[in-house]
């Protein structure tokens, strides 16, 4: 499946007080461009929201298309009911590259590349797009699987809702550099500094115990080869099922 | 150094409507031991704090003594400067383990071991309890290392600001379990289903290249070996610095 959507991304994000990059303000990123391909590379987000005065953090799975992003959660979880009276939120992306250790403990850092996007939560509520967004969702990590698979029936339907967000605010902020530490430093401390690397990784796939003898792993896996980068797979994966 | 604080890991966190796992509750975790091991095998984390009515995730690097959490930031920060004042805060940690394919959408899955923790910002105003934290925030990752680098100079030690929380609530969640299908999908439908292991993992090390000549990689670092995965990193490095 090909959704391609025409993506102006030499567009920007407009920079307000909500998504300015305060600290090391060198490190931010305004156009969509870079804000894309850091969600794009992820599985994984944390949402922020407010019940009561009182802030949730709460992880799930994500996708963009265009300036949407979209996630889905049980139908009776907290989260999703507060959501859905269109709540605002702050859904946050990580990915972690690097540990950095220097002379001394202010330039001890992490390499990372991170987006804040700020919007107001909405939920799907024509059936028809729910059941098309809950097909992306499988085929956005799993190129074509919705196809494979039983479609939902329509307990699992109800108790599946579908948020989205348009993005009103976004920044993305990376850093990407070695050990950066202060002139003096570099001789007057003896201390051995160095860069680790940090990846996440896919692993070898493990058979359900009850597979179908015979079947073979789909076409759509072909990104899943074990060793992977996840945000590698997921960039990967992203692009088979939305093009550009 | 070591810190080692007897701690009644027996114990747990009360349950209350903040913190109960509403979804799958037979994933839920209140016990202190389960909790502290999913918060002491990460090194980072994500708070979601609340600015006029508004909220934000950001992720820093963290840890825990005893029921205590802390973090750091610039004191100029936007996260800092609105947590000063005593906000309530949720701070989530997250490892994902592995992603679960199975024959319906509603059954794919992922793996992952998570805690929300709900407190209440404050800032260490003693300088010398700042003093303390500075070191044990790099002795906590990197065992024994602040005796090794040069120490805050009073323009740093000014512009980093130490925040804590005490943990009122915690949870955690956990999934670790193979492809679990409607017992009827198994042999009804004909997809390939399967689990793939997820681990975030370390590289060999990259000097810096302005190391002093014949310096050597300083014992603290032993569970740094290259393709170690970071969670058991994190813990075997947490437990040298804080016993037990």
């Amino acid at each position: 499946m090909s959704t391609t959507t025409t993506e102006n991304t030499a567009e920007a994000f407009g920079v307000t007080t909500v998504n300015k990059v305060k600290r090391v303000h060198e490190r931010g990123r305004y156009d969509k461009k870079s804000v894309y391909e850091i969600l794009d590379a992820a599985l994984v987000c944390h949402i922020a929201y407010v019940i009561d005065g009182r802030p949730y953090c709460t992880p799930t799975s994500f996708w963009r298309e265009g300036d949407h992003l979209y996630w889905h959660g049980s139908s009776a979880s907290r989260m999703i009911r507060t959501q859905k009276e269109g709540t605002p939120v702050c859904l946050t992306v990580t990915h972690l590259d690097a540990l950095v250790m220097a002379r001394s403990g202010f330039h001890h850092s992490v390499n990372y590349r991170a987006v804040m996007a700020f919007g107001t939560a909405h939920f799907i509520e024509d059936p028809a797009e729910k059941l098309k967004l809950m097909d992306r969702f499988i085929d956005r990590i799993y190129p074509g699987r919705s196809k494979l698979i039983r479609q939902p029936n329509q307990q699992e339907f109800k108790a599946t809702t579908m948020m989205g967000m348009e993005i009103e605010h976004a920044s993305g902020k990376i850093r990407d550099k070695h050990v950066a530490d202060e002139e003096e430093d570099y001789e007057g401390v003896r201390a051995w500094s160095a860069l680790y690397p940090v990846t996440q990784v896919i692993g070898a796939p493990s058979d359900c115990a009850r597979q179908i003898p015979g079947l073979e792993r789909p076409d759509g896996m072909a990104d899943f080869e074990p060793g992977a980068r996840l945000d590698e797979v997921m960039t990967k994966t992203y692009r088979r099922t939305f093009g550009q």
